[in-house]
C-alpha cells in the first residue's frame, strides 16, 4: 500500500468506518434455515451473536433476563443508576424528562450519587434469579473492587471495560493500576476487556487471558469523544486490526478469545458488516434502546455523559418501537433495518452464502461510500417533509 | 494498483457509483440521427435499450403492451399482485392510499395471498393479444412451477431474478434447487438470470445457456438491501466487471449474451453511464413509475418489500409526470433528464461521438464525484424554499 | 500515478473540480497595485480576464457595451433572443416572468421563431456604435451563415461554440460540417472556439488556426447536461489539460492561443482556482447576471434550455446586486466573493505573489475538498434559519 | 507516495483538515493528574496552550487580563477597534447590532476611523496594569510604526500578522518592506510572525529569529478568504508540514521556536488534533467568543471584514455560553466540546497516554473523514427539528 502522509514526516493510513463499506455476493446463496448464528463464548453458548451494551438506557435486571431468554447477553452496568438507586426507576424518569439543557447537568447530578455494594450483589441475584447467565460491567479501575463483589453474587462473564483500555495505566496515586494478567488469573469467571482498536493493543490484552476484547472507541451513537477529544477509530478498520490480532494469537497459543465490535451500529446492515470485517459477536445499544423493555424509556444516552468535569456523551431521542423480541426476532413491521436483527444477520449470510459466522467473516468486502450526493439529499429531503 | 485494505488482513477495492462518475467527450461528434440504440436479446430486437422492471408498480399487462408498441420492452412479474388478484386495482390502490406507517403491513397482507397458476397463464396471454412478445418474471424456485405455464401461455423471455441469484442454492429441504443449464436447455425461450455484481459469478451464470444476466444488487430508489444486509455493490463497478466477463466468454465460445444493467438509475444521465460502464440495456424501475401507464398510480415500491419476516424494500411517492411515450421518447418538458430516456441516450451517444451502443460501450469515463459541497447543499436547499 | 479502474477491464482517471482544491500561498507577497491581470487574444488587449458568456441573460448590446469600457469583453448569442426579436425586451420579461413549471415550455416557444440575418448585422453594429469590440458567438452548424455577416457589420473576434465541439462532426445530411482551418483562414478575424476538455481535442483544435479555445462541459450552473446526458469533466481537471496542450502547441510551432475556463464559476475564488489551473481568461455567466445591466433581470438559464425535444438547462434566480463596474471592479459590499471579482484576483494574485497571470498558472494547487461535515451542514443550516 | 495530479502536468498532493483525522489510543493510558500541558514561549511560560486571537470580537484589555490571570495568552489586535476609538463599547455594539445586510458597510465604516497612536500605548498598559504579560499584534507593513510604542508601553510578545506573511514582500511604493531579522534584533521583545502553510517559508521565517510562527491560512470560522480568493490549506497539513520545518530548523541551529496553529478550531477534538499534528499551542477565535469577557457580545467577526474594497470575513452568531474560566478549565455543562478546553486536551492525552506535549505530537492520527452520509445528515435534520 502506497504510504500517505498527513504532511511532509507525519505517515497515516486510511481507517473506513460502516458507511464506506459493503458486502459483495458471490456465486452461491442458501436458505436462511442452514445459517448458523450460534456464538460461544468461555463455555457459554448464545443463540445469536449480539449483546446488549451495558448502559443504563439499555440494560437492567429485566432487559438482561429477556437478553438471556431470547438466546442472547444482557450487560449490566455496576458502576450505573441500577446500583447507585435502590429504585432506579425515579432516576431514569427524570433523564427521559428533562429538557436538552439541563439534561447533562441532571446526569451529573444522578451519577454523583454513590454506588452502594449491596446493590451490586442485588442486582447480580436478580438476574441470576430469572435463570439467565448474569454478566456485568465494571471499569478498570474499580475491577478489583467490585469484581469479586459480582463473582459471588454468581456473575457468570465479567466486562471489565471504559473508553480505553490498554496493557498499562499509569496512576497519579501510584497504586491502583490492574494487573489483568492476574486478575484473569483469580477471578474465577470469564472477563472480556475493552475498548480497544489497534492490532498491538489486542495482542497485548490477549495476551493476558481474556476471554474476549471489546473493539470499538468513538463510534456509538451517544458518544462525542470525537469532537472532544478528537479520538476514535472507524469500525470496519478498527475491527479487521483486531480480528487479525485474535487470529494471530489463537494461531500462535492454541487459545481462543472472541472480538465482539462494540457501537456504531445502528442498523441490521451495520452488524453484518462488523461480522464481514472479523467481529464474532457485536455489543449494541441505541438498536435495543428501542425496546420496550429498555430502562431507557425511549431515550438513549452515553455513559460518558455523566462526568463532573467533561461530560462527553449525549442523550438521543430513539422512541420505542416494539419489544426486545420483535426487534431481535422479528417479524420486522419496518424496512429500515432496526427490526428482526437476527433474522437480517441470517438474511444476509444466506445471500452471501456463509453457512456459519467464521465464513461470515471470509466475505468480500468493498469500499463504497454512501456518501450524500445532491440527488440523494434533496429527495430525501422532500420524503421528509423538508422544504416546501 | 496500489492494494487496498479494510484494515491489517482485509484486503478490499474500490467500487463506484453512477454518482461518482462522468462521461468524457472527445474529438468527434455527430448528428443525433446517425445513432443506433437498438438492442437485440436472442433473436428479438428492440428498438431501444430500455426494459421496464419486473415490478407491480412499474408493469402490468397494459403498460407492458405499451413497452412493446413503443419498441421496447416490459417484464411481467409472475409472483406479484398480478397473479395473485383478479382485480389487481383495488390491491394496487389500497398500496397507494395506506399511509407511511402502515405501509409495510400492508404490503405484507395483500402479498401472503396465493398466486393463482390460471392468473399466471391468463396474464401472459393479455400481452400477447396485443401484439407484443410478452415476457415474464419468476423466482429461482419458483421458476420450474411458473416457467412452463408461462412458456405454454406464449412469453417470448423468460426472466429468473431475485436479489441474489448464483449458480449454487443449498435449500434447506435438499431438494428443489433449480439447475440452470437444465432449466435453459428445456424451457425452450430465452431465459435472462440474476441478479449478480461479479466477474466470476456472471461468467458462471452465463455458462449456463442464459441470454443475458441482470446486474445489480442494492442500488434501487425502492431497495434498503443495504442497511438491511449490509449487502450491495455500487452500480458503474458491477457493470464493467459483469461485462467483462461477457466479452470474456463470447471471445472464448463464440456465444453473445447480453449484460442489462438493472436498478438504480435515476436520469437519463444514469442510462447513458450504464451504456458507457459497458451495460447492452438497462431494467428501470422508478423513471417509469412516473409515468400516467404505470399501474403504482404515482407510487413505486421494492418487491422484497411484502416479505412477512424481513422487509426490505420501501415505497417512494415518484409522481405521475407523462405517457409512457412521453418519459421514454420525448419531447421532454422538464431539464432534469426524467423526459425523453431513448432521445437522452443517443444525444449523449452523438455528442460522445458513439454511433452505436457498442461505441457507446469504450468512451472514456472518469471519476467526478458530484459531492455536495457547502455552496450546492445550500444553493440547492434556498431553491427547495428550505429556510428563510 | 497508479492506475485506477471503474472495474475490471475499465481504466479511469480522477478528475477534480473547483470545490476539490485549493491555493497554496508561499514565501513571496506583494502589494495588489504589482499584479498585472491584463489579457490578450490576438492582438486584442484587455484590462482583465473575464469574458461575459454568450448567454442571453447575460449579454445584450448595452451590457456588451459597458464590459467593453470597463476593459473586459462580452460576447453576443447571434442565435438568441436578441436576433429572433426586432424588441428582445417583451421575450426576456416572459422568461423572467413564468413560473418554474412551465419555464421550458415558454423558452421552447420564444426560441422557435427564428434567426433574422438583418438583427444579426444590426445587433454587431449596435455594439461597435459604443467605441468596444464586439465579439459574437455562433453554433458550429451556422458559423458559414452568420459568421460572414457578423464580420461584414464589424465584428471583432468570433466565438464558435455548442456543448462539446471537436475537429469532427458527421452530419446526417452528409453536407453541411465545418471545416475549422478553412473557416479561420478565411473569415478575416480571430476565431475561439469550444467547448472541449481534453488534451487531444485541444491540440487538435489549436492545430486548425483558432486564437483559442473554451473549455469546460457540464459544469454551469444553469447546465444539466450531467444528468440528461451523463456528460461532464470537473473544472480543473480539464482546464489543466486543455492548458498542457496549448503550451505544448505553442512550443511546437511558436503560436500562441488562449485558453478560456467556461463555466462552473461561482465565486471569485473559483475564478482565482481557474487562472492557477492553467487558465489564461475566463468566461462567466451567473456571476455577471446578478448585474443591474443583465438581460435576464434576476435571472440567470442556460442555453440548451430550449431545445424542443430534450431541454437540458435550467432556470436560476440569481437577484440582482449591484452594476457590473461595481461586480467587476468593486468596491464590495458583500464578503462572499461575488463582487470585486478583478480585485479579488489581484489580491489573491498579490498574496500568492503572482505578479502576473502567468505566474498566477505556476502557484501550487493542493487537493482539499471542501466536502460536507456534520458539524458545517448544521452550522449553516442553522444560520439559514432551517430548523428550529 | 504516488504521484497526484490535477490533470496532465500540474502535479499536486492531498492536504487534509481536521474534519478528515481522528486520534487512535495505543496500549497506555494514564491518569489525566499525571499530564503537563503547560506550554513556554521564548522565557514565559504557560499553564495551557492555547491563545486568544488577536480578533475585535474576542480580545480586549480586560478579557487579555482575564486570560492571562487563568494561565494563557489574550492578544490584543492594535489596530483594530481597541486603538481607533477612545470608547470602543459603542462601535462593538454597533456590530453586534446591524443586520446582515448592512453588517460589512457598518464594518468598512467602523474601520475607516484612523489608529490613534496615543491609544495603542495606553492599551497596552491597561493590560499590563492588570499583571499579566501583555501581547499585542501588529500587520508587517505598520509593525515598524506600532511596535516600538507598544514595546515601550510595556508590550511582552509582539505578533506580526497578516492574511499570509512571508519573508518577501514586494511593495509598490519600494520602500517600506520589513525586514523582520532586523526587527527581530531591535525590537526588544520575542517576535511571533505569521501566517503561513509551508515547509520552505517556515524555515525561511524561523531563520529570521521569530519566537514563533503562526500556521494557518482560510480555516477560521469567520473567515472568506476560501471562497474570494481561493487560497486556504487544511489544518492538519499545513501544521504537519510547518512541524518538521521548526524541528529540523531546531535541529540544525540548537534553537526553539513555537508552531502555533491558528484558526479552524471548533471544538476541544480539534485543538487536540492539531496538537497530535505537531502543534506547540493553538491560537483561536470563535471557542472564546462565546465567553462572557468577550467583547463581541455573542458575535464573532473576522478580520479582514473592514477592507473598504474587498471584504473576506464574515460575522456569525456564536451566543455566549460562560465566563472565559468556564470555556477553558470548566467544569463543563455541554457534552459538545465547546467547554473546558483544557480539561479536553488532559483528558485527551490521558486517554492516548502522552504525558506532555512532545508525546501528544506522536501519537497516531488516522484518516477518518467525518464525511455526511445520508443516514447522518437526517437524524440530525431531525433532531434540530428540520422537517415535519
Amino acid at each position: 500500500m502506497a504510504e500517505m502522509l498527513i504532511g511532509k514526516g507525519k505517515p497515516t493510513r486510511r481507517a473506513y468506518g460502516f458507511d464506506e463499506i459493503s458486502l459483495v455476493p458471490g456465486s452461491r446463496t442458501m436458505d436462511v434455515e442452514l445459517c448458523d448464528v450460534s456464538f460461544e463464548l468461555s463455555g457459554y453458548r448464545f443463540a445469536f451473536p449480539i449483546i446488549a451494551s451495558a448502559m443504563d438506557s439499555v440494560v437492567d435486571c429485566q432487559s438482561a433476563a429477556v437478553m438471556g431468554k431470547l438466546g442472547g447477553l444482557g450487560v449490566l452496568n455496576l458502576q450505573g443508576l441500577q446500583t447507585r438507586y435502590d429504585n432506579p426507576a425515579e432516576a431514569l424518569a427524570e433523564v427521559a424528562h428533562c429538557d436538552n439543557s439541563s439534561f447533562v447537568e441532571v446526569m451529573q447530578k444522578l451519577y454523583a450519587q454513590p454506588v452502594k455494594e449491596s446493590l451490586v450483589s442485588k442486582r447480580i441475584e436478580e438476574i441470576k434469579q430469572q435463570g439467565v447467565v448474569a454478566a456485568a460491567s465494571v471499569t478498570p479501575n474499580l475491577a478489583s473492587k467490585y469484581g469479586p463483589l459480582a463473582v459471588e453474587a454468581g456473575c457468570g462473564i465479567l466486562f471489565v471495560q471504559s473508553t480505553v483500555t490498554g496493557i498499562e495505566h499509569r496512576s497519579a496515586s501510584g497504586g491502583n493500576e490492574l494487573n489483568l494478567t492476574k486478575f484473569c488469573q483469580t477471578i474465577g469467571i470469564p472477563v472480556v476487556v475493552g475498548n480497544c482498536v489497534t492490532y498491538d493493543t489486542s495482542l497485548q490484552l490477549l495476551a493476558t487471558g481474556v476471554a474476549g476484547i471489546l473493539v470499538g472507541v468513538g463510534p456509538g451513537a451517544a458518544c462525542t469523544s470525537r469532537s472532544v477529544l478528537g479520538i476514535g477509530v472507524p469500525m470496519a478498520t478498527a475491527i479487521a486490526d483486531c480480528a487479525l490480532a485474535c487470529n494471530h494469537y489463537e494461531r500462535k497459543t492454541g487459545h481462543t478469545a472472541q472480538v465482539i465490535a462494540d457501537g456504531g451500529m445502528v442498523v441490521a446492515g451495520d452488524i453484518c458488516k462488523a461480522l464481514a470485517c472479523g467481529a464474532d459477536a457485536v455489543m449494541v445499544g441505541s438498536p435495543l434502546a428501542r425496546a420496550l423493555e429498555a430502562p431507557g424509556g425511549g431515550f438513549h444516552w452515553g455513559m460518558a455523559t455523566p462526568s463532573p468535569v467533561l461530560p462527553r456523551g449525549t442523550r438521543i431521542r430513539v422512541g420505542t418501537s416494539g419489544t426486545l423480541e420483535q426487534i431481535l426476532l422479528g417479524p420486522a413491521h419496518s424496512d429500515d433495518g432496526t427490526q428482526n436483527l437476527v433474522g437480517a444477520i441470517k438474511t444476509s449470510m444466506a445471500t452471501l452464502g456463509a453457512s456459519t459466522l467464521k465464513e461470515m467473516q471470509e466475505v468480500e468486502v468493498v469500499l463504497a461510500p454512501s456518501i450524500l450526493t445532491e440527488g440523494k439529499v434533496f429527495q430525501k429531503a422532500q420524503h421528509l417533509g423538508m422544504g416546501r
